[in-house]
């Protein structure tokens, strides 16, 4: 044989690198799923690698434990907290509508798997550094979240007088979904977004349009 | 010596009772604010007992583990919530007056040791006939605050239509300070807590009144 018509059965290294990022981020998708169903001490290795159809020693391969699999986690829904719930929003015109749009898309994120780990998991459960790291990526949304509160009180268009609490209530409310929805998975999601919606903007006190029918 | 003059130094079984009984509640007391500060699995009963000024070892006189601790200690932050955040608001006359009150109650419950021991720590972490029982009366506490939803509605002085997740964002929210009060300790608790509650009723968008000023 010569070397020139033999076929390799080993990938070139830019398949394998593309192959192997490819499987870390299907790791990353079953851990997420079990974190978020079970919280970080009873997630168990094994049903993350049950889920991939591989043996828990293939996880070692691409996160050298499970705290390392949770960082990466948290990190990751975080990452999506920023991208998809942020950036501008086409539509909208003063800060009630902009936060409005912003609400909505942090419900859905709140709604995927890491969304979930994201919000169900305390950062407690990591090294100090890991820790430190995720602290700073929160308060990155949170200082988003209260500019968009700022910006509504600037143009009129929100009455409330406390950007900084009002920024850790509105995450608050909407983080809660995170714990109960696998409590009461027949709630429907859109409705159940809406409804936290619509109460953060309107209240429950009937508005004077309302009151008047 | 005769029998009737001797002092003995062990106290009368009366006595014993209601000692033991102080001092479990103490022990209670100081695992409420390890589990709150530390959460579940980081908690150390080694820190209980120097709180205490007291062996590890006479801890397990009051309760036989570090879960049955918890237990009671959710239990105990749950029964603060059916006791001091229900029973009859005096001044109020509508239901959202009601509610109103209910939930400025509720909130001081959650700054409590026991508040927020029973909102951060997931009852994940108990055996299964604990959780159910846990599970029963955090749902007869949303079913209380469903009814005072409805009868805001029935009355015309709450304007939202879903009491159940009304119900579920408005213990969310106010969930949400037991998270990050140890984070933020400088944030004023009664501003908070109006804050909080002055987004709920009134919603982020001004009220017409406000809108004209």
């Amino acid at each position: 044989m010569r070397g020139g018509v033999i076929s390799s059965p080993w990938k070139k290294s830019p398949e394998r690198k593309q192959e192997r990022a490819l499987k870390r981020e299907a790791v990353l998708a079953a851990a997420a799923h079990v974190f978020a169903e079970n919280g970080y001490h009873r997630a168990s290795l094994d049903e993350v690698a049950r889920i991939l159809n591989v043996t828990k020693p293939t996880l070692y391969y691409y996160f050298k434990n499970k705290e390392a699999m949770l960082f990466a986690c948290i990190e990751h829904g975080l990452e999506m907290f920023r991208s998809e719930a942020s950036g501008p929003s086409a539509k909208a015109k003063n800060g009630l509508q902009r936060l409005t749009a912003y609400l909505k898309r942090y419900a859905a994120v709140i709604e995927s798997d890491f969304g979930r780990c994201t919000v169900r998991i305390s950062d407690s459960e990591l090294s100090e550094p890991s820790s430190r790291k995720i602290r700073r990526i929160k308060s990155e949304i949170d200082r988003e979240l209260r500019q968009l509160v700022a910006d509504g009180q600037a143009d009129g268009s929100i009455a409330v007088t406390d950007p900084q609490i009002t920024a850790l209530a509105l995450a608050g409310a909407l983080n809660s979904i995170a714990f109960w929805r696998h409590q009461d998975p027949d709630l429907p999601v859109d409705k159940t977004v809406d409804e936290y919606i619509h109460l953060l903007v309107n209240g429950l006190a009937p508005r004077t349009s309302q009151a008047r029918k």
